[in-house]
């Protein structure tokens, strides 16, 4: 099977190398000639171009394109697509990318690969970031059943778990899990960023260690992608923040009132919590 | 010098480690005997003892013990302490810490190595916990000189990295990069943790990755340590978490406005101001 990938980033950039692993042809289709040129470097896939004709011999083609480029689809790049081949995204977002290609081919089934740094383009990718990397698919009642199984059967090839579940589902539950963190993250560094009083922010950027910069970390991402997110889940992100200022606001009421078996019982339950998250 | 250390929990047993490879005695007080034997077989201190006899003849000794016990010291342990000792804390906060034991002790200096993971207890210390770790001393106008002078040479000693502020200071900074996060971390756990609809908290369990796993590794520490810290760092905490909440509620306000241009503003500042506190 002839594999495409739309844009060599971070993740395309990474399934590339992760396919060629296993054996798999993969042709890459590259935005200019720089990134073309560091792509064929780093061996992203083994046919690189910046003419969406490579893609006519491909079976499956995957788009590793930034979600605005999802939403926002070339022409050029939908008419490159063989009509009969299967086609999926990797997008943080399903239901708008999903209502769109859906009614741009026939044989698309939305996805999305639960892998990420804080880094992007042709030179983030390594083949380590999908390893055993949960890969959701997100079918809807259009999507075609033997496209799943085609894609199902390649994420099961190169070590990724297949996790099904509706676009709706996915949306929701990640603007909690996983959109969620990046705008309380960035909110985090903004607190802390006490630009008023330079002295005290100079002892706080050199005392500032492990605990900061791990709960700070998604807030350093790519800003692009929190604005992407934002746009495109709106309504769950909202209503993820709502909950979250809820709660914080609850803590807060806890420590004036110096309710002190109240705040650990709550430190407790969320401590319990946590490991079923990250078990 | 015979170095002290009251308590082998995850920094008092790092210390004890750190300490004897670089050649210090140390001698180590546990609290029952059950601990007492497992930091023998842990190596944690050269010599460990439950009486706190142990500490007569020590020159330096460190109290590892958790906040609530530096803030309500045993009797026991006070008289054990010799007078001309000079004596330092642990504690993540200091100046509720400082007020008690400068009154008890001519030699007291409170400080804080900045390492901690989530783990506690007699099993938890390691030694490469403190490698490369900032210690931060906390002098009042009433601190001996002498007493900065021999701890700061201890600390270096152990290739750790002497940072000087006042202990209202430390608690401020504090509160921004390392209280605050665990508060929010634990929020952040109790919103995503739905309950009401436990297919969608299944699957939310099922997809968390690395960004929900590190924004909230915080908030599954320790929960009598977030409660000490809320207890005795009350006022800037609650500073940094109403600061925090009104960050959030501004956030909250650009994407309900659809205000893309104010957000990707205050997404690209987080992350720039990012690099600053974790370089």
């Amino acid at each position: 099977m002839n594999i495409g990938i739309v844009g060599l980033g971070l993740i395309g950039g990474s399934i590339g190398l992760k396919l060629q692993k296993y054996n798999h042809i993969v042709y890459g289709l590259a935005n200019n000639e720089t990134n073309k040129q560091k792509a064929l470097e780093r061996k992203l896939a083994n046919h690189v171009s910046c003419d969406p004709g490579i893609l006519n011999e491909c079976n499956l083609i995957i788009l590793a394109l930034p979600i605005r480029d999802l939403t926002n689809p070339s022409e050029e790049i939908i008419k490159a697509i063989p009509k009969d081949s299967i086609l999926t995204d990797v997008g943080s977002i399903k239901e708008p990318i999903i209502s769109i290609w859906e009614k741009l081919h026939p044989l698309f089934i939305g996805s999305h690969p639960m892998a990420g740094t804080e880094e992007k383009g042709v030179n983030a990718g390594y083949e380590e970031l999908l390893k055993d990397a949960k890969w959701i698919i997100t079918p809807t009642a259009k999507t075609n059943k033997n496209a799943i199984s085609e894609l199902s059967k390649l994420i099961n090839s190169i070590g990724c778990e297949v996790c099904i579940t509706s676009p709706k589902e996915h949306d929701q539950v990640l603007s909690l899990i996983s959109h969620l963190p990046i705008f309380l993250a960035a909110c985090l560094i903004e607190t802390a960023d006490i630009k008023e009083n330079p002295s005290l922010l100079n002892l706080a950027h050199q005392l500032a260690s492990s605990g900061f910069a791990d709960t700070s970390r998604v807030g350093g991402g790519n800003p692009q992608l929190g604005l992407d997110l934002a746009i495109n889940n709106q309504i769950y992100l909202l209503q993820a923040i709502q909950s979250f200022r809820q709660n914080i606001t609850s803590i807060e009421n806890l420590i004036i009132k110096k309710d002190w078996d109240g705040l650990l019982k709550k430190l407790n339950n969320s401590k319990e919590s946590r490991i079923d998250f990250c078990n």
